[in-house]
């Protein structure tokens, strides 16, 4: 459960975590039983994937700066926020399915008052999606 | 035409900088020479809006990092994803705006093909944003 | 399980219903036996509701026609597409609450292949609705 | 400045339009003085294709009501609803696209407060279409 440290490039960033990062993962309960609580992307071994996929967002908004710094041409600017914001929609709709996959079924499977709220929250979640 | 320093939280990030970031800018012609030919956001003054801008978007991503890394639930990622998405499209509208003021319609009031090639490309970048 | 007529307006968009329109709800099994396989609009008694929204839109089509043959102003023709397109994703993601609370939550009660493939059906219909 | 009849099956619809939809244009002054102040669409000579697009539009969404008539499946109608959402959005690039090229250019070489006024106007239709 450790950091990933596959790039040197986000080492500041990854020293800007709070404790809490680190142990509140390993504060749960062992692996097997705390399958049944773990968030989609992890049940699905997603978190280092959206890591990943979010340091190369961090980079893209680094990018972004940098043009504005060397005063590029708005066009070219505005073609690299496009690319950016279609990355981030990627990564909502990643971990929106690994959330109706697992978070959302298995409240549905445990059926009761939680199934409702659950499916009404992930209904928000898309909404909100879809409109912004 | 120092980059700015009113944050110290991003100072790595500005330390990364090619050194093509501030030759860049320094090598053009003069201020007052130059402004006819400026970009959009430029002869708005808004280069240190829009950095301040994108460094906020890159704290929501690094943000974002920071709620995978702690297990946060995916609800509550993707609330700060949409409000990251936001941001950026804001970014996106304005940089477009200050496109259209300036660039787009000093090469109308030029007239001739460039003014033709202006409004093609905006047009084709609005699509892009209304699409991504 | 007649049409609606609450408007003389779109008489003839019902008269062009082909046959199976109202045969194919009728030669279904009795109600209790078909409570199980109903899509989510049909549980939730939303059917009269969306015909009554998706009428709307129609005539929000025909007026948009109307603006163009009168040759309004763009802008403004611009703006009754931007509400049409709100209407149709508000459509949009009634449909999909009511699928997953009902078609989707179904098949994740009853397990199997099924709860699969209706999550990563759903998880499809999200991501043309979110890029569209 | 007859409505197109190419398609009997929007001949109710074209029956509808008020007395101004026709008299509007022919009561404007002759093709050649009317030009500098057309609205984009129609410099274009593209009124006739906007109203074919938007004939097509309202058919899907009269394919829709059946649709939901005929209790057809969730997903299925969610995939039409992508379908036309993705043509109003292309009809409204390609009217949006007219209005720079005409109304915008000719408000920026008249130069003056109108020029503002439409280049404030255009970029406020652009946020509607990214944010709807």
């Amino acid at each position: 459960m450790t950091p990933p440290t596959d790039s040197t490039e986000i080492r500041d960033d990854i020293a800007e975590l709070p404790a809490s990062a680190t142990t509140g993962a390993s504060g749960e309960a062992g692996a097997e039983e705390a399958t049944a609580h773990q968030h989609g992307y992890l049940t699905h071994n997603h978190k280092a994937e959206y890591l990943k996929r979010l340091r190369r967002i961090e980079g893209q908004a680094r990018g972004l700066q940098r043009m504005i710094e060397e005063e590029k041409y708005c066009i070219d600017v505005l073609t690299q926020v496009s690319a950016m914001t279609s990355a981030l929609q990627s990564v909502a709709l990643g971990l929106l399915d690994d959330h109706l996959d697992h978070c959302v079924a298995e409240a549905v499977r445990s059926g009761g008052d939680d199934a409702d709220a659950k499916l009404k929250e992930a209904s928000q979640a898309i909404a909100r999606l879809v409109r912004s």
